[in-house]
């Protein structure tokens, strides 16, 4: 697990009405909650007695333990107990983590000093949620019994769409996955990949479709031209952007075919937190700069749900096969295309090394 | 865990009806059941091929192992094979742990020789429900998901009452508890502490109590009044015995104020045991000296379950935030107060220590 | 466990209609399927990322992994990969296990090269179920907790029908056991014995037998007969012929006293495979040469399973008492009789032997 890294920690749905919320994040448990309009992310355990403090309230300002009633100000220092004169701010403090709701989701920082950490920021590939042209929703999928970087391949590799959501997102395109050539400029009937310290770029442009993708990309013609099918050719555009250690963009661009006026896009931001070695929370927000309605934004999520669910099986089964060792410990075949799961891994492995490199 | 102390294994409507009954004690699966009229407590497992023996039956004043039909008397020894001239009794005696039903309870010694162990005896404080002064019932948790101590600190510190018992037992009283003196006498409005080799006392004396405490207290002296309801002021008294390793009497006394002629008490005997390091048996019984008939008895330990549903839910969260360590192995912060939990695990150290350092 | 051996790995009916089976077998994930009118048994996990290949599909005569789609023929070749020209036969191959339908099961080998360790063959006792003569189904418990050796104990010591069948195979006879002689022609009143390289015979007749025997036997003469219940005095013949590692055929005879024309035969086998060291795969196949009929089949399969969930009541609790330790580690006491399972043992542990100083 990368520790230098900020990680999404919730939906901030989840942190609505006074609700303090657990969640364990890098083998961490942490309590998420809102005091005086600000995210805090605290240790999930009270210095006193270790009760969990998500069983607590939060009480005039301040998160009150729920065993012994101890109070903590948003920077953790214990303010009062219950019974006695003087708190003891010194011996009883309580471990807190930065943390910040940006991009429409809370984050949390558990590594080193977040300052030190000057570089890293936020993917640039979610600063779109912060648009009001953009029109979504959320999703989460918690504790799922796979290590983040298996959901992260699955992201990757689209060839899996023709055989695991074989009812909304296959097609042919999924296909030149495995023939893709460099570049970072769309060519017609080609997927091109680029890879940097930043990340990775997948883009894919594939004209006259026709019958040969899956009902999700018509559909999205039809929504966004308003009407109720749309049964004509269409031109689609994939764009993935995996930034480390585990975000990945996932824009999807169609048009009627030669119609470069009605084009729609759709994004959906992944953002994986590992909670354990080998289980993680998988986060989501769907968006569309089409057809803005909260109904539309609400059955995005629900269709990303229920197609997520269907790579849920296959992954944490792969996970059970593949067991304590990591899956590239096991030799595992390649196939064509594999290379960019692997230049993925190399960019973790550099950031895993500076991790524990430093003084 | 402690061996050598007789601990609770069973409240004794539990081996009614000719029932065997299974239960882990100290990390040992025992068989409990009466024969010839004698409490019996056996190891749970036949000698032969490891069946427990708690799927058998009782059959003509013997144990009948429900796999193979071996024969046991209630000394453990082996008195019949079917099909077989000759029991095997040397090579197949069953082992068994001195059991005795006292004080509302079934008692097992899991120890070295108990004779040997001469001094310890059954809690003193226990001796009250052999008094038909004292009308009550039992109740049971059993594997609590946390080490015995944890639930020994719950009994200890009140102040948690405020914050987990707030519909029922809460009160000013409850925060004397961080500015305790030492002393046995009562003095009002202070809570006193005394520490000696036999345990631990605590006492408490608040008078003029007025709404400044939790329904339970005026529910008791209406109780025992036989009215319906009291609204006027009361004067309250705590007692608190700890005895090691895990028995604790809560005495509970009240009366209208001024009115030292209708004083009524409850007292709640708690006994721990533990099942393994950390997964425990809690054990009460609650009595009361007033207005005796089994529909109150049966409410009164529906009260108390519903109330410790309550710590159960914080004490097996403690456990889990706690680990496989030792809640003090991993410095947690000191509260005022908590010094008399401190003294308490000291006296089972010293009672460890005995039984590691004797030959 | 034992590697060089045939085990059941299933019944017929679980690979029908396309199935494809998840099943462990020798701690080992195995994918069992039918191809091309063939049974294949496969390592379950595809070479290439590890998914399960039981949630592929068959497809056009080979076997599609559910995750990116390569396809396996039917001796692990993998023959092609989507979107990809060349399939990766060479380092994508995937493990096979010879594996071949009879005896009214599907067998597999998991061992050393089987036609190296050549005298190893199906049980004998078993061609019968191959024979038009005998009439039955099959039965399973799946991921039974106990060593497979609890589950072959329990087929010898047939004392135990007494206690946990005493509603059907209870009976005098069976406490003959206990005072068995040697020899393998059956004497009236008597149990003998035999024990050779091949396995373990047991062979008891006991004529005359009345009331004391458990309802089955009566019923057996009844069905035999064709009518609806048979009142009178019966003679009786058991033999049950242990193969190892965990083979056992349990044969009753029945026959009105003194009426040897009108002899009625069940047979059981039994086969156990090790799922893990503590886990166990129970497979019976249940035959009669009288009375003919699926209905009757059915029944007798029903009446099989509802006893044998007896047995496993005490069978996963013995296995719990026992531990991780294997109970002859653990100087369990003696019953006369019990010279047969530890007969059993010795060959199985020559067997063991065997498999581990072979070169």
């Amino acid at each position: 697990m990368i520790k230098n890294s900020w990680y999404v920690a919730a939906n901030p749905a989840e942190l609505a009405d006074g609700r303090i919320l657990a969640r364990t994040i890098l083998g961490t448990p942490v309590a998420l909650y809102r005091l005086e309009g600000q995210v805090v992310a605290a240790y999930d355990r009270c210095p006193h007695r270790f009760a969990p403090l998500s069983i607590g309230k939060v009480v005039e300002g301040s998160l009150q333990c729920g065993y012994h009633g101890a109070r903590f100000d948003k920077t953790g220092k214990c303010i009062s107990v219950p019974g006695q004169r003087f708190a003891p701010a010194r011996t009883c403090a309580l471990q807190t983590f930065p943390a910040v709701e940006r991009c429409g989701f809370i984050w949390i920082w558990m590594g080193d000093d977040v300052a030190a950490a000057g570089g890293n920021t936020l993917p640039e590939t979610f600063a779109i949620a912060e648009s009001s042209a953009w029109d979504g929703g959320n999703g989460l999928f918690e504790s799922l019994q796979a290590n983040f970087m298996l959901i992260n391949d699955n992201l990757f590799d689209i060839t899996h769409a023709d055989f695991v959501h074989s009812d909304s997102f296959a097609g042919r395109q999924c296909l030149l996955y495995r023939t893709m050539d460099a570049g970072s400029e769309y060519q017609n009937g080609k997927m091109v990949h680029a890879v940097s310290e930043r990340g990775i770029t997948l883009r894919l442009l594939d004209r006259n479709v026709g019958n040969a993708c899956g009902p999700f990309f018509r559909q999205q013609v039809a929504l966004g031209l308003g009407v109720p099918e749309y049964d004509g050719d269409i031109d689609s555009e994939f764009e993935v952007i995996w930034t480390p250690p585990s975000f990945t963009s996932f824009r999807v661009t169609v048009n009627p075919s030669g119609d470069r006026a009605a084009r729609f896009s759709s994004v959906v931001l992944h953002a994986v937190t590992p909670e354990s070695e080998r289980t993680s929370h998988y986060f989501f927000r769907a968006l569309r700069d089409y057809a803005h309605s909260p109904q539309l934004s609400a059955a995005f999520v629900d269709a990303m749900t229920a197609a997520f669910n269907q790579d849920k099986v296959v992954i944490e089964l792969q996970q059970a096969r593949i067991g304590v060792a990591d899956l590239f410990e096991q030799a595992p075949a390649a196939f064509a295309g594999d290379v960019v799961q692997l230049r993925a891994r190399k960019l973790i492995e550099k950031m895993r090394a500076a991790e524990t490199t430093e003084p």
